[in-house]
């Protein structure tokens, strides 16, 4: 029902192999035989198992959840507009990686892999830490330096060896990419079953606003993980007939480190992306292996890109905690966006909150 | 339909009184009228405002919330035994508080007052710090010197201002008592609108369990919060004809503060209890003010009290870590007590984790 295919050449390959790149190196995508028909609401299934019938792991037995139920969507105001804010925060990590990692995790489990390699900022490294741990699979997380310590701690305390590499985060991604040669690479960007997550953010939507669809959402992009499971998510929904459009998609950078901007807009003077020189550590990522896909998703959604400067996602970091939601730079940055951002009238716009506030203390420490 | 009792004197108030205390310095009860009759759900309406008919909040309008769903319930095994977590740090501060928080504010909203003084070890003082950044009320939090980083900063970052006072936790008492002479007392202890959301606990087991309620519960006593509000909401359950029995309620205190201990089983040599000395902050308070209602609980219930050494609970931190919960010492204090737990065959035991394990950064970070 389900197979591989590579970006790169489009061979296809058996979804029941331990695979996360094609033989030629190149990003797998997972292609349906046939359309998604309809989205069985399993009520008895909490969180994103509840959409089981979209997703692509055999054996129930392997289903892995710490029973959370579906994040919160409460309506916010921000520079004085009516948004809508999705507290992707409300995972047993802190952090929407959850969503991948559960299902990225519960296939590793269904392939009997006992040990795996990740790389990560921190967030994703926590949730793949923490689903594993609770597989009882063995990991490595490869973390550059300047990962925030509370992230740090945390991995650490979930039982995975931390890796700390010097320098940029491209180093962390060469140093990964060795260690992948010997142990099942569980990454979130590599391996597309971690999209098969992320694409219940879609279907949550999808229900919260009964059977509707935002107009616009705006997603935090370093690797594009949520914008692509996002577009995955109301691809399927469409496809099922059970919506007639796809929300344009405003994907969000850091002014320091903007390579799908670069690439979406064609800049040929843009400077070199370095990471490690913003405080949104969740998406200083200089060179994202999917930035091709994501393009693609931005033109068909007829979205695009905004690009914010730390200054202004300080001020939303502090601003949201003034009204009661603390959340973390990367997190905040969506607010910065939405002051950039071009709207119709009435436009339902839908903004997620990625990271709870508890992992960037030392930050709001620096600030207050 | 309801007023407030004076557990001294038994003087009667009115509902509508700002009021946290009797004109006698004593301790107020929210008494019903008639009993709960039935629990409506409300399934629009999310997380404890679902139990609306059941919280005496008079105008729909003056409803705080941050959206958060049921928190999770989930089979866990420890130290050999089959027992239930209840995942309470799933709100919007990483912590159980923001139940009783969300109805005690939204109460004091209704009431319309400006400015609230409130104090805490840290996460009472967060979720009433989140709750009035919400509402847009004014709030001073009178914490110790030993209150934990990641807590202080969160309730900073809300825009509360913080009052640190040196010495015991009982300094910190006297503080506020100062203070709360000129300015509302949004006590988590003293206040029982406090304890009409902290009740939504038993109506979520309730309905997680289908109808039925667990045989023991396993609680955090510090002032006793979650305590009273699950014999309370039990209780209201029983009353409504819904269930025909109450949990027996096991309180969890640190050895080295633990004067529900020594006044439920009249232990007369006991030495002072000091707070300041325990890693279990959350439930480190030497003189809480509702001990003879705690105790008349647990009677009533069949239940008791089991205390805690640090380095046991130190071993449940790690160990739950180990399996994916991440969670502060006072919240992993419970599954250091079900080691010593008495339970017959088939017992059905819950226990409850009350704050994230992001909220003790430093203390994991003493650890690994």
């Amino acid at each position: 029902m389900f197979y591989f295919r590579c970006r790169k050449t489009g061979r296809e390959y058996d979804i029941k192999e331990p695979r996360w790149q094609s033989e030629d190196g190149g990003l797998l995508d997972i292609i349906r035989e046939k359309p998604l028909q309809s989205l069985d609401l399993q009520g008895d299934r909490p969180g994103l198992w509840k959409y089981r019938n979209a997703i692509p792991l055999e054996k129930d037995e392997n289903i892995l959840s710490f029973g959370e139920e579906k994040t919160p969507l409460i309506p916010f105001q921000y520079a004085g507009r009516d948004i809508w804010a999705k507290l992707e925060y409300f995972f047993v990590t802190g952090s929407f990686k959850d969503r991948g990692a559960a299902v990225l995790i519960s296939k590793i489990k269904e392939l009997g892999i006992e040990r795996v390699v990740e790389d990560s900022s921190g967030n994703a490294g926590g949730s793949i830490a923490a689903y594993c741990a609770a597989a009882g699979i063995g990991c490595d997380i490869y973390v550059s330096e300047q990962a925030s310590p509370a992230k740090l701690t945390q991995i650490a305390a979930y039982g995975a060896r931390i890796h700390k590499i010097p320098g940029s985060r491209t180093n962390v991604t060469k140093a990964v990419m060795e260690a992948a040669k010997k142990q099942f690479y569980a990454s979130h960007y590599w391996n597309p079953f971690f999209f098969e997550g992320t694409k219940t953010l879609a279907f949550e939507l999808w229900e919260q606003l009964k059977g509707n669809v935002p107009d616009t959402l705006v997603l935090q992009a370093g690797h594009g993980t949520l914008i692509i499971g996002a577009w995955k998510g109301f691809t399927e929904l469409k496809e099922a007939g059970l919506i007639n459009k796809i929300p344009r998609i405003i994907a969000v950078q850091p002014v320091m480190c903007s390579p799908l901007y670069n690439r979406f807009y064609s800049v040929t003077d843009a400077q070199e992306c370095v990471s490690g020189k913003t405080i949104t550590e969740g998406i200083d990522i200089a060179d994202p292996p999917r930035l091709d896909q994501l393009c693609d998703i931005l033109k068909e959604t007829g979205g695009g890109v905004i690009r914010v400067e730390d200054a202004s996602v300080v001020k939303a970091m502090i601003s949201a905690a003034r009204k009661g939601l603390y959340i973390e730079p990367a997190a905040a940055s969506v607010f910065a966006a939405v002051e950039q951002l071009q709207t119709k009238p009435d436009e339902k716009v839908v903004v997620t909150l990625t990271g709870h506030g508890l992992k960037a203390t030392h930050r709001f420490q620096e600030l207050l």
